[in-house]
């Protein structure tokens, strides 16, 4: 059995859609068992019109985090909030894994308080995996770290690449810097420096230098390291676009009788095409780096998007990719720190 | 008649993509004039294949910028370079506009030395307009200045809302704040102080907050605003999931024989849409807040993007916009100069 904590009150449609996504999930993987944290009275209802949740149960609180606190005021707010006792439940080791689509300062700062940050990472990040033209590609920081500096990134390399390897197996995952060119004297000094590092063949990462926006869907990298405040606009781009596109195409489509005959007979490869590159279908962001499995749902997603982001959390259980993490962290901080006393 | 000097020799396909992207543009507009700038042995041969370039010109010049070279290596290389003697042609008041696909940072450095920078212009920027499920919408700055300030950025505000109500003629155009949340505390510092300043009523523009990657293209905004670092991954970014999408949609369209008849009798419609949103078609960004129209297209494009960068510029020139940008920055900078000595 994998064990979710599920912050019920967090998102835009919480708890509704968070109680329909843990039913739709559950449905489709007789092995979670669902906690939910939150108000008990909105909640049960819910659960009552559900098909799959016979053996969820519910842990009361009236408090919960609010999507315009800051980390602070979200901490000051007590251990009582639904948010803080999901996650205070994974810490405890009664759930394997707290799922929450409430606000991300929040989730991250008490994560960080509860879960504690692997011997040797500064920097949690939030990572998460995107449609290519080929293999998905997991990119991170996605927002957690507005402002980085170069040992930043490059622990970010660390954890994209460890966690890429054991959710995948490819022992070596290619990797890249975003940055606004390919060419050397290109972007900020700090990416100057984090990539000088990365290069060092020492550590191994299979490093592909700087990369641009528009490589991260080609297929050619598995990887992909930038800041949170540049991960967190790629990130939503992405979003907006996949979602102009889908309204063009049906747009275009209804047209004219031949364009919606057209679609008729296309209908199968149209829907799996879309699916590809449905923002719900790679809901789910983990925060990396972490003493403990924390996934962060998109606020504004829907019962199925939520259903997403509960996948990932149980497939990072079955994955227990925690370890690897770990050890990859401790051996790189090794080599960077003796070099450090080298130069 | 609109007299454009075309640096032949800036981009990946140049000479070639150059001559026969202007070839396409003079076909399609009689009142160009265009002159070549670079090696007048590689030019001719494909101006003499051209249908309609009988009118055009060369200056030879065996130097070029190079792709790798720093903003000042370029302008060491000296005013002999095709890219120099283009911009010079412009100041000169011999052409009406410039349009280079090479070096972006050369081509600023160089624009704003020989064009100048309008009277209180700080930062000039890059700008250009991009598709979304309304109307097009303004991005500025795509990659001139990667660090920004708050004071840089309701410079750009200000040279976005002129450029878009000289352009469309719309008198309040909807202006965003690029952030990763819409909420008061996200995002950097400086973003905060110039999202007040922006809220300013005085300053007259009709700032809708904080916005978010996937606002860009839902249709509301007319004007996005952010630094050169994050505007090149957005506007990036859009161009490779443009790509993916039209790599999978052809793919789908493929699979079996019913979806194969389906795109058949679709066609129409979805050449329409993948129009909309080919990158080619909104090639061409402006440096905005210079004495001058400079034009920079996309070093990776075809003969067909680059004939677009000619006719922004062309409409750029027809437009007269400068005059209404220079004024705007006049009475922006009055009222927060005396701001500033209130404060």
């Amino acid at each position: 059995m994998i064990r979710l904590a599920l912050d019920a009150m967090g998102g835009d449609n919480a708890p509704a859609c968070v109680v329909r996504g843990a039913d739709i999930a559950c449905g489709a993987n007789p092995n979670l068992e669902i906690v939910f944290y939150g108000d008990e009275a909105r909640i049960s209802p819910l659960i009552a019109k559900a098909s799959h949740l016979g053996r969820a149960s519910i842990i009361h609180t009236a408090d919960a985090v609010s999507p315009d606190d800051t980390a602070s005021q979200a901490i000051r707010r007590g251990k009582a909030t639904s948010m803080c006792m999901a996650i205070a439940s994974v810490a405890a080791g009664e759930t394997d894994a707290v799922v929450s689509a409430g606000n991300t300062g929040a989730l991250m700062a008490m994560s960080k308080l509860q879960l504690r940050p692997m011997t040797g990472v500064t920097r949690p990040a939030i990572a998460a995996f995107f449609p290519t033209v080929g293999e998905l590609v997991c990119m991170l920081d996605l927002g957690a770290n507005i402002e980085c500096d170069a040992e930043n990134l490059v622990q970010f390399a660390i954890l994209g690449q460890a966690f890429h390897r054991s959710l995948t197996g490819n022992e070596s995952p290619r990797l890249g810097l975003l940055n606004v060119g390919e060419e050397e004297q290109k972007g900020h000094d700090y990416l100057r420096v984090a990539s000088r590092r990365l290069a060092d063949p020492e550590l191994g990462i299979n490093y592909q230098g700087f990369v641009e926006g528009s490589d991260i869907t080609n297929g050619q990298l598995d990887v992909v390291v930038t800041d949170g405040f540049s991960g967190n606009i790629a990130l939503k781009m992405a979003e907006g676009i996949s979602s102009m596109f889908t309204r063009l195409l049906r747009r275009s489509l209804n047209k004219s009788f031949l364009s919606r005959l057209g679609y008729l007979l296309a209908r199968g490869a149209l829907s799996e095409m879309r699916s590809h590159i449905d923002p719900r279908h790679y809901n789910g962001a983990v925060f990396l780096g972490l003493n403990g499995i924390a996934v962060k749902s998109h606020g504004g997603t829907d019962r199925i998007g939520f259903a997403n982001a509960i996948n990932v959390a149980s497939e990072l259980v079955d994955h227990g990719f925690l370890p690897d993490v770990s050890a990859a962290i401790a051996r790189a901080n090794t080599i960077l720190e003796r070099k450090d006393d080298d130069g």
